[in-house]
């Protein structure tokens, strides 16, 4: 195990109980009934815990977008051609895309990341170019990458999330880009929490029923051929997975090694989150899952991590648009708590009974 | 019917759909797989249709909270004191309230219209004082209110959004401040959707089974002793409603007259939106239903105005709250169909079947 991923899985703690404990208690001394605004409280406790103070403050806020290619799409899984992973980097760099809306709406900076795009990117003062390789191999075949650049994959999350810290940052999200990438995440996934491959594959892009049988086989395939090591995260990911997922969980583990609340989005976030828990259980307290998205698997992968999500408005972009919104509504639950007033500053009368 | 009722029924068209049309060719062009914002696309949708443009920008966007007491209180059908009505309201104007919170990170401006608080207020710059009465009266022993009280308080709701839109208005939510007022919504719902009193009556900010059992009694009470006619949405506000819940439906039916959306928040206001598409059936294309309250009948009363809601938090405050979150989703959705580039401006590449 690598030097700076052992040195995070030892700084992930447990979350502040002190801290959670006065957050509750102010809630419950807000000018509303007690529970009235539902998990927006709960969630203003858990990112109590997670920060280690009882107002804790959202005001730097970042997504971490990593863009990858998947060997695997020559084995024709969806209806998009490679080539639209790199366009849409470029597209994240000019402000076009989905995630540029969303992040501009709620005040958070996108960090794009280049883990592994099949063809050589413009440099772009914006562009953090941190190619692992050109694509992963084709998991029906073998294994997606070296046991090497999976560490490294991790690592350079570990990194990004640090230099992010670095910068200030109190709230990450997770985003994804990566023609291919719900193959390998479903291969992740099956591998991981032990589901058949029919019920962690779904549509992606928008396939149709015949592709998306072909592609079940895809990912069966990938497991026969790969036999990935479920007690294994490391090796999971270097053979079924990609680099945009192992970067997405260094940028977990690192965030929660910094006391940082992590909002995922959807189900290839969901594949990072897989591996980067099975490394660190304790991690899975730091994490907010955003929304479950139209992608047959992640509701089921979502109760394997043990979370709920915030939304379903049938959403299955990537890019970091559903975490986006979390943040969102992260940073209403500490708002509730930091800028409520409580029932003694407003003189209001409490409860009879 | 009144003059500016009768007007505001007439002046509610159906949704512009060339404008629909385009913003539904629109988003199939952004870069994105189609249809993969789920609920985002569609919402963007409806609100062209609602504002006639192809392309709507939700730039100046308001709250209205109407707050208003309720003589049912005297049979003790929750647990806090009449007197937390008029205390809220000054909580609304000194800023500490949830939904001031909620709307200063939404950017809305909050409206507090004074509908019938049981006290006199004190006059306050911000504060819309259109008391109907001093309350309602009891509903358990008779009427809430007059025929005429009645129409006043949704010509008073007409009124207040008409000034509204004149300041410059391109969306609305709305939110309710009352003691006491679950149990005349739960009464209205029973009214007008038939549903029987144990399923439309829940635990308003937290009673305990005995109190429920208590309060679906006092619901029961008020439809046998008022006999409220479903056919005539006045007379059933007149017997069973609140003067909040009067004007909050005049806001609604005045805002779709302006062809401005309409964020509706939980029960209160689902209560109003009960009475007002009883009034306009074509109102319903107006509403966005921001949130699924954890009140009992909330639930019911969206499935019958045909409403899915955005969210699903357990909020049950009101105030406008969720209203709030529902017109950062409505901005979202906006900002998505605004901003984004299409597959031509970014010369990304578009799917190949």
């Amino acid at each position: 195990m690598s030097n700076s991923l052992d040195r995070v899985l030892k700084a992930i703690k447990p979350l502040d109980k002190s801290a959670m404990a006065a957050a509750r208690s102010r809630q419950d001394n807000l000018t509303k009934p007690q529970g009235s605004l539902g998990r927006l409280e709960e969630l203003s406790i858990q990112i109590a815990g997670i920060r280690g103070e009882a107002v804790p403050k959202l005001e730097h806020k970042a997504i971490i977008t990593m863009a990858a290619d998947h060997g695997v799409v020559v084995e024709k899984v969806g209806n998009w051609p490679q080539e639209v992973t790199a366009q849409m980097v470029h597209n994240f760099l000019r402000g076009g895309a989905g995630i540029n809306v969303l992040s501009r709406q709620v005040g958070a900076r996108v960090v794009v990341v280049d883990m592994g795009v099949a063809t050589e990117l413009k440099p772009h003062p914006e562009l953090l170019s941190r190619k692992i390789a050109c694509g992963t191999k084709n998991i029906a075949l073998g294994p997606a990458m070296t046991r090497e650049q999976a560490a490294n994959a991790v690592e350079t999350g570990i990194e990004i999330i640090d230099a992010e810290v670095a910068k200030g940052l109190d709230i990450v999200g997770t985003g994804d880009m990566g023609i291919g990438n719900t193959t390998a995440s479903s291969a992740v996934c099956a591998a991981i929490t032990g589901e058949a491959a029919e019920k962690v594959t779904g549509r992606g892009t928008g396939i149709n029923d015949k592709q998306l049988e072909h592609k079940v086989r895809v990912v069966k395939r990938a497991l026969e051929v790969n036999r990935p090591d479920p007690k294994d995260p490391v090796d999971v990911l270097s053979r079924v997975g990609g680099f945009e997922i192992g970067g997405l969980a260094g940028v977990m583990l690192g965030a929660a090694a910094h006391r940082i609340p992590v909002v995922i989005d959807g189900f290839i976030s969901g594949a990072a989150a897989l591996i980067a828990t099975a490394l660190a259980p304790q991690l899975k307290d730091y994490l907010i899952a955003a929304h479950v998205s139209a992608e047959a698997g992640h509701r089921l992968l979502l109760k394997h991590l043990g979370l709920t999500p915030l939304l379903d408005l049938g959403m299955r972009l990537g890019e970091g648009t559903g975490a986006a919104l979390g943040i969102f509504l992260a940073e209403a639950s500490t708002r509730i708590l930091a800028e409520m007033a409580t029932f003694a500053e407003a003189t209001v009368s409490e409860r009879i009974t």
